[in-house]
Order: structure tokens, then C-alpha cells, then sequence
């Protein structure tokens, strides 16, 4: 079992909850910064309470051994960790439980539950470790539900040092997998915020983005070969470090979201572990200019590990760092050698865009070089692990605490950045009395374009605080789609984003997806509502 | 009109065909590589003469003035560039001739081309500038067939200097693209070998691989977003720097070949000029060692621009170097930065690795700074241009001479190459008596494994060697597949590869396949018999 300490309505495990001097802490900064909000604690309900109905299903002899219909399991699976999901929680919102929870012990168990899932045309949601914030997981349709859930798949198969790849099973969780790899000297190095709590088949099927800013950022680009079962049959593409036979087949399953096919493993590109790191933090006194610097760096053929752009109001309330411009940590990391040459090039097009040098670093987190912020990186990498339970503790306290994030291209970005901004604060305006704040970051930058993420912190009213974020973010996802943005970078389209994805998917696509859905999943179980 | 200057039975422009002095050089160095072989020359036959039916299809009248139903021109657009088109021009063989060359001035000619072409089931090849050489642009199938030529489309839309990318119309051929964007400072920096004779849009529906030897080589990476036409709908992509919502719709395009839809236009992501330049070549005594030491380079996170290791007999025939362990051509460029630092550290590590270091050369072609070879990357660089059209002489004068390319990971290369290379032997010794030479290079390098891309140059016999090569490359290509590698990393699969392709493609991707061109192309009329 799964779960054991992981919270059933909030984020990762109950032992990693705020503690109450952290929880003092936040609770007086947001105090001050809005001034009359009611921050009265709301506990979670006891879950056994709520009046979950009993299973509507029972699996066939030959896979019952497979189910749980235990209540606290259920619910811990009937949603992914978005906002809106622990806000449900907290109010005792019991729509939409899967009526089991299904553990496949191997490949042929998945085929044998598909089978009987097509055959009975029960609906299933395939499910990893329940991290998705875009109703991805979520049954939320009427009539019965099972959740596959890949937990038990979560061995590393085989290791290929010369080529540095693996195969590895789609059910391992990010720390698991690395710990596997460990002894190899090898790493995947994909470190998704959610990192703990998410595994590779639930990066794989979204499209997960990790930790590099630069090159390759989306877990598309560290995929080898894929294996998937669909209900239409079992495939494996070639481990190949490239082909151009026909359009790729590996492109078709990720981002798939489960709606294709359900990947049960996968051979994935490693790394070694890096020797050489220097990270710096670069202050500016222009937003535009902070910009203007980000984008010359990304164009530059330098490739930073990290080179994420904190706005000020990001760097001050989760970097502690104060600036008028914005604060862009840059980093570089090499198994292989220095990396002195790069960093001492980006700093200076840095400079030369109006940067001021405020710290850097070496590789063993040896005192900073430079006056200044002592550690900006550090700090902020630090709230950044912590940031979930941060905002569980204010969701309890009817705060709307939430990101959305997206891309567009350099060009677009200051009208972009201009109109997304403002339909926030609009929306925030209309539904929370104006209390609220807006925040932006780079997660990842691209030579044509960054990849924005944003950040919202405003007061809600308690029973409130779902339709007032429904409403902050439908007002966001329109701006995204009109000013030429996509719904999603990293986070996938689940069932939250489904309309603005529709709007913009390529009507030709479309056709094409929805007649792939049919070949691979003719009656129509895999993930009802998601893609297709 | 395109094709003026163009050859219709062999490579490119027929003002640029060997001359006499170089046939002469390139005859007389066969002759000493494959003494008693027959060098007579067999002349291309006159095309009108050939009898080559009337055209059994007329456009309506508001299309009639896009078609051309001009011997010389359809013969010319009959097939693409493989030696085994060219052999089969040679011996005057006219089956498969389209019955017309159209060449629409706009989308909506797309869109009407197609929606007659469905309505009157007339099957449809999209073609770019012609140079397949896997059977893509041929009609093999019995009855009337058009060729959709873009050669009209050709034009750059679009430039945004700021993102770095321009909307271009698919049918440009490569200098005309690079002649557009240089007023700019820019360049898409996408060459291959067919540059000249092929199309953006023809290197999007084959994924081409380019001129870098790491990171972006596939087209695919460039692409920032497409504009396709489909019997089912036009659609657009939106410009976007990266996203994760649901499965890429430009990857299911990209590597389409023309059977799911026409690609109009892409906006495509481009590059500074290069203003640092280092090029060196490396020797090698052992041809193990030079694979170890090209698999550190592209392993170090270092990302040459080109990264081509020649094996002993490819080095001596195209780069006019002696080695016993083959000849790396390492070279870093960028726009940004002196590049210095990464070819120091690239060849510290392949000097670590048994490289000697021949020659090293800077960003203006200046005089070598090391003793030794003067200059084989410039001398391999000619030799790569020129070479298609050596092979049209050769193939003139009864000799095989065609190449294959392939993708696999690093692990498997040692035994994959020894059975390719030991399956080309025995085929050329079996159906050429033994008198032929197999040569190597890797075009591309990734982490995880090479592109290599073998040359064959065997004595055939005048008639038969069509079947001769086609017995080579059935041999070749079922190594390909038993030994884990692609049917193709760069070619496409077009008519040629199909069955191999058929064999790699995991079977659900197949289904899905299917199911998309049913949806795309209801009347099955787009390039038939290619991908699905």
C-alpha cells in the first residue's frame, strides 16, 4: 500500500505538514500583507465521516486480490493536488470517488484489467503518484470508476551505462527511481516541483517539464522508447537515440494523459551526476531590461542548467530578496568539466543588459563570493520544495494560493505578460475585493520564448474560495488563449483546461487524435474527458 | 517553371555534372580501386523518345492553368534521386509517370487541388524539390496520379527578429530560404546534403537532419509551428516556444511524407550567423578507440556543431586521408562567444581517448596551426556536395554506388556495425563477385547513440544493377532490423523502407496511424502507399 503517511486531502505527507512555528510564521506575513482577512483555521474532515457511497464494482475473481474500496484510499485517489482539489477536500466535496482502487502487480495485470474494463465498459483512470493540479485523475463524470493505480510497478529493469539509459517501470516515484539509478553513478535528473510525488509514467503521459531551463526541459526529449498497453494491444517503440522513420511514435503517447494507452514502462536517457556547478543571482532595476538580459542569455548557445527570472514581487515573498527589477538565478552544472567559461559569458551579457552581479556560487555550496543577497538560489530553492504544504496551510484559511503557467514567444511576451497580469488582477479585483497579488517566474526559457509561471496569493471568503478561483482562472485562460500563449507548458490539460485546449488545438489534429482514440480504446474507457 | 537547368534522370543541375577532367580523375581512381571492371559510359537516352503515354487526366477548368503535362516535366518529377531512380532514367524505364505536374500559386490551390483530387479519387504526391531517395515522390501504384509541386510557394512571409523565427512558405528551396532571411542576420542553418534541391516542406514531412552533428539536427527541433492542409480541413499550429498540452500536433505531421496532409507553411526557429568557428581533425589508431572517443565527446555536454567520425575507408576516399582508426571532424561554432574553451575540452578528451590531433583550423579558413593533414574537413566538405554527382557518373558506368543511414545506441553500435557491414560484404560478394568497398561515417551524435550512414561502391553490371543494389539493400536493411537499429534517421521511409518500417513500428502506433489518415484522407488519395 501506498499512502500509508501521504495526506489523503492535501499535498505529500502528513509528517512534512507546516509545523506550528512555520505555520505562525506564514500566517503573521500574510497577516500584514492583507490587513482584515479572516485567517481562521479550517481542519480537514474526517474522512470516514463524509458518507462515501460503497463500490459500485467488483473486479473478476482472477483480479479481485488487485482492489481496494477502502474509503480513505479512495478518496486519497479521487483527485489529483491541485487547489481546487484540496479545497474540495477541506469542505468534505465527496463527488465523483472511484469505487476502486486497482494495484497491478505486473504488465499482464494491467492488460487483464484493461481487458475486463473494455469488456465491461467500466471506466479507468490510469494514475500515478496523484500530483496532477489539472483534474487529470479525477473521475469526474457520473456512473462508475476504477483508478488504476501503478504503484506496485516501481522497479528499475536493466541499466545500459555505455549508452547511459535505463528501462524503468512507469509506477516509480521520482526519489525511488533516483535512489535505483544511485548506484550506477547515473541520474535522470528530471526534478519536477512535485518530484516525490509523481512518477515517471505520470511524466511521460503529461508532458512533465523538470529541472534543466535550457535544452532538454520536457521529459518528451528524455525518452528513448516507450512501452504501452492499450485495449487495442500491447507495443514497444525502439530504443533509438533518433530516427526520422515516419512520425514519431513516442510523440503520439506523451501527453497522452492516459486517454491512449497506459505506459507500463519505459527506456529513459541518463546522466551522470554533475562535478562542476556555479550558480549565480543577478539583480536588476528594469523588469524590460530583465527580460531583454533572460532572453540573451537563451539565445546565446549557453545552455544554463537553471536560469529562472523571479519578478520582484516572486523574489521578495519566496526568495527574500528585494529588487525593482526582478532577480534571475543562473546556473550552470557538468559531470564532465568547469564550467567557469559559461557562466563568466552570461554574466557579462548580464551585465551588459544592466545586471548587477549579487552573489554567485560554487559547486559544494561554499560561501558566496560576491556581497550582497548571501543566497538568494538557495532560499529560493528551499520555499520552492516547501511551497505546497505552504499553501494547503492557507487554503485552511481561506486564501486562494495557486499557479497557472504557460509559454509564448519573446516577442509576444511584454503584451502577453501585460494582459495576463491584468486579467488576474481584474478577476482578483471583481471576486476578492482586490486583495491579492500577482507573481511571475521563468521556469524554463527557450530561444524563442519563455516559459512564464505564475503565482497567486489573494483573500477568499471561506465556502467561496472554489468559484472565486474558478473565476480567477478562467479569466487567466482566456488572456493565455487570446494573446497567443498556450494553456499549458508542463502541467497538462486534464479535465480544468479542457476548453481552452479545444480552442487551441488544430481542428485537422484533432480529427486525426480522435480517430486514434477510437483505433486504440474503441469503447471508450481509458480516461473519459481528458484529450479527447 | 523550376527545372530548367535541372537534370531529369540524375542529381541536380546538369551545368553542374562532373566535367571532363574531374569524370576522368574519378574514372581513373575507380579503375585502380576495382581493376577489370567494365567503365564504359551509357549515355542518359533522349526522354521525349521514350514513349511515355499521354496524360490520362485533366484539372477542371479553374485549375487547368496549374497543370503541366509536358513529357520532360513529368519524367522529371517521376521519381526522387536514389541511385536506384537514376539507374532506372538511365535504362529508360517510364512506368509510374505522373500524368500531371501542378504547381498551385497559393493555399487555396492546395485546398481546391485536394478537394478535386478527393471528389474524382485521384491519388495526389506532395512534392518538394524532388531529391527523395526512398521512393517518396513516385507513384508506384497503377492508374492516373498528379504531383503537387509547392515549387511556387516559396517565399519568406515573416521574420521576427526578436524570437528568432520566420514564417516561410513550404515550398523554398534551401538557398532561396537562406537568400530571404540573410537581409535579417539570420539563418534557419538547416543543411543537408540535398540543399540545394529540397524544400522546407519536404524536409518537414521527412524529418531531415541537418547540419548539426548534436542537439537541434531534425528538422523537427526547428519547428515552431506548421500549416497544414488536409481533404479534412486546414489547420495551424500555434507559435510556441514549448508546451505539454496533450500530444504534440506538429510531431504527427512532421515524418507524414504527404499521407496525412500538405504542409503550406511553418514558422520556423532560426539563428545568428556563427561568428567563432573551430574545426579540427583527429586520427586514430584504432577504430574502437575513435567510437569511444566520439560516444566522451558527445556524452561531455559540449555540443559540437559538427561531430562526423569517418572510418579508415571513408576518410581515404572522401577526405583524402590516411588512418588506420579513422579521422574525427570535430567543429564548435557560435554567434555569442569564442568557442575555444569547448574544442579545448573536446580535444583533451579525445586526446585522453587515443586522438591525435592533425590539424586545427579558425573562424576564417586561415592557415592549419598544426602540421599534418592541411585540411581534410574542407576537403571532406567538397567531396560531400559534389558527391551526388559523382555517383550519377559512376552510375553510368555500371558501378554501384548509393548510401544508407541508420540510428542506434552505443551499447548496441559494435555489433550492429559488424553485422551491417559483414551483411553489405557478403551481399556485394554474392551479386558483385566481391568487388566493392563498405564505408562509414556518423553523420549526427547523440548521448546515446550514433547516426552512422554507410557508404556502398561496387563494380555492377550494366542492366542489372538495379537488381543488384536492390539485393544489397534488402540484406543491409534486414541487418538494420534484426540488429536494433532505425530503418532510417534522416532518409524518411518513403516506398523503399516500408516493409522494414512496417516491422519497427509498434502495432498500437500503427493502429492509431491508420486511423488518423482515415480521418485526414477519407478518399485515401494523398501519397498512396507511403507511411500507412
Amino acid at each position: 500500500m501506498t499512502g500509508d503517511a501521504r495526506s489523503w486531502w492535501g499535498w505529500g505527507h502528513t509528517s512534512a505538514a507546516l509545523d506550528a512555528a512555520e505555520t505562525e510564521a506564514l500566517v503573521s506575513r500574510v497577516a500584514a500583507l492583507l490587513p482584515g482577512h479572516d485567517l481562521t483555521d479550517h481542519e480537514p474532515p474526517d474522512p470516514r465521516s463524509l458518507g462515501v457511497p460503497a463500490s459500485r464494482v467488483a473486479l473478476p475473481q482472477s483480479l479481485a486480490g488487485l482492489g481496494s474500496d477502502d474509503v480513505v484510499d479512495r478518496l486519497g485517489h479521487a483527485r489529483g493536488k491541485a487547489f481546487r482539489d484540496v479545497v474540495r477536500n477541506l469542505q468534505g466535496d465527496i463527488a465523483h470517488v472511484p469505487d476502486l482502487v486497482v494495484r497491478p502487480r505486473s504488465e499482464q495485470d494491467v492488460v487483464d484489467v484493461l481487458d475486463w474494463c473494455t469488456a465491461s465498459g467500466t471506466p479507468v483512470i490510469p494514475y500515478g503518484g496523484g500530483s496532477s493540479v489539472v483534474g487529470g485523475v479525477e473521475p469526474r463524470f457520473d456512473g462508475p470508476a476504477v483508478t488504476l493505480d501503478l504503484a506496485l510497478l516501481d522497479r528499475v529493469l536493466e541499466v545500459d551505462p555505455v549508452s547511459r539509459a535505463a528501462r524503468i517501470q512507469a509506477g516509480v516515484l521520482g526519489p525511488a527511481l533516483e535512489d535505483q539509478l544511485r548506484p550506477h553513478g547515473l541520474t535522470l535528473r528530471h526534478f519536477p516541483q512535485s518530484f516525490e510525488f509523481s512518477t515517471l509514467g505520470g511524466w511521460l503521459a503529461t508532458r512533465a517539464g523538470g529541472h534543466f531551463a535550457t535544452l532538454a526541459t520536457h521529459i518528451d526529449d528524455l525518452t528513448e522508447s516507450l512501452r504501452v498497453v492499450s485495449p487495442a494491444g500491447t507495443g514497444e517503440s525502439r530504443r533509438l537515440p533518433g530516427s526520422g522513420a515516419g512520425p514519431s511514435p513516442d510523440r503520439m503517447f506523451l501527453g497522452s494523459e492516459g486517454a491512449l494507452g497506459v505506459i507500463t514502462e519505459a527506456w529513459m536517457r541518463l546522466q551522470q551526476r554533475p562535478v562542476w556547478q556555479r550558480t549565480a543571482s543577478v539583480g536588476f532595476t528594469s523588469y524590460d531590461d530583465a527580460v531583454a538580459a533572460t532572453r540573451a542569455v537563451a539565445q546565446a548557445g549557453l545552455y544554463p542548467s537553471n536560469c529562472r527570472l523571479l519578478d520582484p514581487a516572486e523574489a521578495l515573498i519566496n526568495a527574500g530578496t528585494t529588487t525593482v527589477g526582478g532577480l534571475l538565478l543562473v546556473a550552470f552544472e557538468s559531470a564532465d568539466h568547469p564550467v567557469d567559461a559559461w557562466l563568466d559569458r552570461a554574466l557579462e551579457l548580464l551585465r551588459d543588459h544592466g545586471g548587477t552581479v549579487l552573489a554567485t556560487r560554487g559547486r559544494d555550496g561554499s560561501a558566496p563570493t560576491a556581497p550582497g543577497d548571501p543566497d538568494a538560489s538557495q532560499a529560493w530553492r528551499s520555499a520552492f520544495i516547501r511551497m505546497p504544504y505552504q499553501r494547503d496551510a492557507l487554503a485552511r484559511r481561506s486564501m486562494l494560493v495557486e499557479t497557472f503557467e504557460t509559454a509564448c514567444t519573446w516577442d509576444a511576451f511584454p503584451a502577453f505578460h501585460a494582459a495576463v497580469t491584468a486579467a488576474a488582477q481584474e478577476a482578483i479585483g471583481r471576486v476578492c475585493g482586490g486583495l491579492g497579488v500577482v507573481t511571475c517566474r521563468f521556469t524554463h526559457v527557450y530561444p524563442d520564448g519563455p516559459a512564464p509561471y505564475y503565482g497567486i496569493y489573494a483573500a477568499g471568503r471561506w465556502g467561496s474560495t472554489l468559484a472565486q478561483w474558478d473565476e480567477v482562472k478562467a479569466a487567466v485562460s482566456d488572456a493565455i488563449n487570446a494573446h497567443g500563449g498556450t494553456i499549458t507548458h508542463h502541467h497538462a490539460v486534464g479535465r480544468d483546461h479542457r476548453p481552452w485546449y479545444d480552442d487551441q488545438r488544430p481542428a485537422p489534429f484533432a480529427a486525426a487524435l480522435r480517430a486514434a482514440k477510437s483505433a486504440l480504446d474503441p469503447a471508450g474507457v481509458l480516461n473519459p474527458g481528458v484529450i479527447v
